[in-house]
């Protein structure tokens, strides 16, 4: 059977329930693959995919006999079929993070079992990545490096947020990623501070600092990085607040591994932050994969240990309210010893030299 | 008071209901125009928005005194707070098609209420578009007209659909629109006979039948219109399938009027499909508004009458599968007597005359 699917039915098991209802799609593509409406039924005897006529065929295209999931039509379905699925199960677990109050009553309705909540097992579950995870992650965030070596040859002076958002969406179509994995935030000048400005008609100028937060898919994975730009200098100004926010990356990398309490990394970069006169705007980092904010949640709420192939970013920012803000950023895999830098753009400080954009 | 609000709590009061928790992001949009994380409460004597720190100033200044809704930082609510806000309701309403279970439970515990649920109350008040809301769809449906007329001029032979389909995307961007309305569907040649095509890697060929269906976003409104192009001329096969859809489309639109019964509509349309051999592979339209499918859904299981100034698309298709599917689309707005085409795109077939594309 299913790797996953196998380790899905050991946890189940241990929280006494006899079966699952999985209807989030981003969960239904972890465990199988499938990228189709519908729901996975785990039953105590089979895997079964309810899916409509649009799906059928594609779907059983990308199963192999190996994953011992059965795909049905849902025309093909009685009543007595939706109540015998869960036969002699006494609890049955359900996504209520995901499923409408709605859909809670219909599956009631439908399935006539006892519904438990399951708190997020399988998030919980897709926080570690098996290699080909990893590699479709690398992939996406290779793709994120040379994204950003081509946007130090094309802003010049004069283009807008918005035009250099979108060129960097471009560049992801193009070059091999299935799509962005967010919208590009692109902050020139004062619009840096806001940790989540939207790009504008703000046009770049001479000495601006420039905050680039992108990433792409690629086979569904997700890349998260950001980086700073300096338009042929760097004012004064920005040097003491780039070297504390650098410093308090590369010190919160340096404490990833296998076993290190999450909690305690991001307080430690919070105090330091706090001890250079900044305050912690938003948490430490998170987890990336399917989603581009999954679980592990890295910040001072989270006790929880970090744990081997866990793959996650390391983002602190440093912002002067109505002045300018910096944030370096990596996606970072954890390793038994440390970690593994995935986003690899150097980190010094990029200044470009460009002159005026003419159009 | 904000005359949406006030025409909600009419509509609850005939429902027994003595207050709402709104949580639908669009449809706090819709009530009040803000645009924020946060949950709108409908109580007995106010109207309350519930935020935090990041979103209080810049809602508090699209908020007019006339709007009565208080804005609260969620930091400064205490569990009291919150349980007194439905002090003396009975009743309250929530939305069950977007609230998860978990949140219905963390309602529950919070605000020690009985939540009933309140069935799309919200989505239904939004088919009924007022004059403002109109004017949005107009341009959004304008903005559009003109990217057909533009692609027109752009399409070359040897361009793949991924390619025009970046195109559409980037003329929205750059032509006053907000945004993409949807992913833009350019499905060519034997593609065209999938009705959700993506567009691909399929090139541009002479001869080739392209379906466009893309719609834009102004101000939050969408619009939504589907063009066939033929590329130097228009084969003879296209030709019947060409009229019988034309035919089916225009039909469908000279019956729409205010009163005119939805169901019946469809079921014409769709009986008018089978005569010439055709199956209806998908409803004949949907209401559009802040989001590109909303209510009403225009297809044989709504039985439901037209009202003025409603905001829906007529959209008949023709599919051969595997071989070529042709579909003609308008965003059209009922009127008393009848209707009026928003996307006002010719719909005699678009030849157009061009050459190889050369990079």
């Amino acid at each position: 059977m299913n790797i996953k699917i196998k380790w899905l039915r050991d946890q189940l098991k241990t929280q006494n329930l006899q079966g699952m209802i999985v209807s989030n799609p981003v969960n239904i593509k972890y465990l199988t693959g499938i990228e189709a409406e519908g729901i996975l039924l785990i039953t105590l005897k089979e895997n079964i995919f309810i899916t409509d006529g649009r799906y059928v065929e594609s779907v059983n295209t990308i199963l192999t006999i190996d994953d011992e999931i059965l795909v049905n039509d849902k025309k093909n379905l009685s009543k007595d079929d939706y109540a015998g699925f869960f036969m002699f199960c006494e609890n049955v677990g359900f996504e209520e993070n995901f499923v409408t109050y709605a859909n809670y009553k219909e599956y009631l309705q439908t399935f006539r079992v006892n519904l438990m909540e399951t708190e997020n097992i399988i998030e919980g579950q897709r926080t570690i990545k098996e290699e080909k995870e990893i590699k479709y992650i690398q992939k996406a965030c290779e793709i994120t490096d040379k994204c950003f070596e081509f946007l130090k040859g094309f802003i010049k002076i004069g283009m807008t947020e918005k035009e250099i958002a979108f060129e960097i969406e471009k560049f992801y179509k193009t070059n091999g990623a299935d799509d962005i994995a967010f919208d590009p935030i692109v902050a020139s000048g004062h619009n840096s501070s806001m940790p989540h400005a939207v790009p504008g008609v703000r046009r770049i100028k001479d000495g601006d600092i420039i905050l680039i937060d992108m990433g792409c898919k690629y086979k569904g994975y997700c890349s998260d990085m950001t980086r700073m730009i300096f338009v042929n200098h760097m004012e004064d100004e920005y040097k003491e607040a780039y070297s504390i926010c650098l410093r308090n990356n590369e010190n919160a990398e340096r404490e990833i591994r296998d076993g290190k309490n999450m909690k305690t990394i991001a307080q430690n970069s919070n105090n330091d932050l706090k001890e250079n006169g900044y305050v912690a705007l938003h948490s430490l980092g998170h987890g990336v994969g399917l989603d581009i904010h999954e679980e592990p949640f890295f910040g001072i709420i989270y006790d929880q240990p970090l744990k081997e192939n866990m793959v996650l970013t390391v983002e602190p920012g440093v912002y002067n309210a109505g002045q300018f803000g910096i944030r370096i950023e990596d996606t970072v895999l954890v390793t038994k010893m440390g970690m593994e830098r995935l986003t690899k753009t150097p980190k010094d400080p990029t200044i470009i030299h460009c002159n005026d954009f003419k159009k």
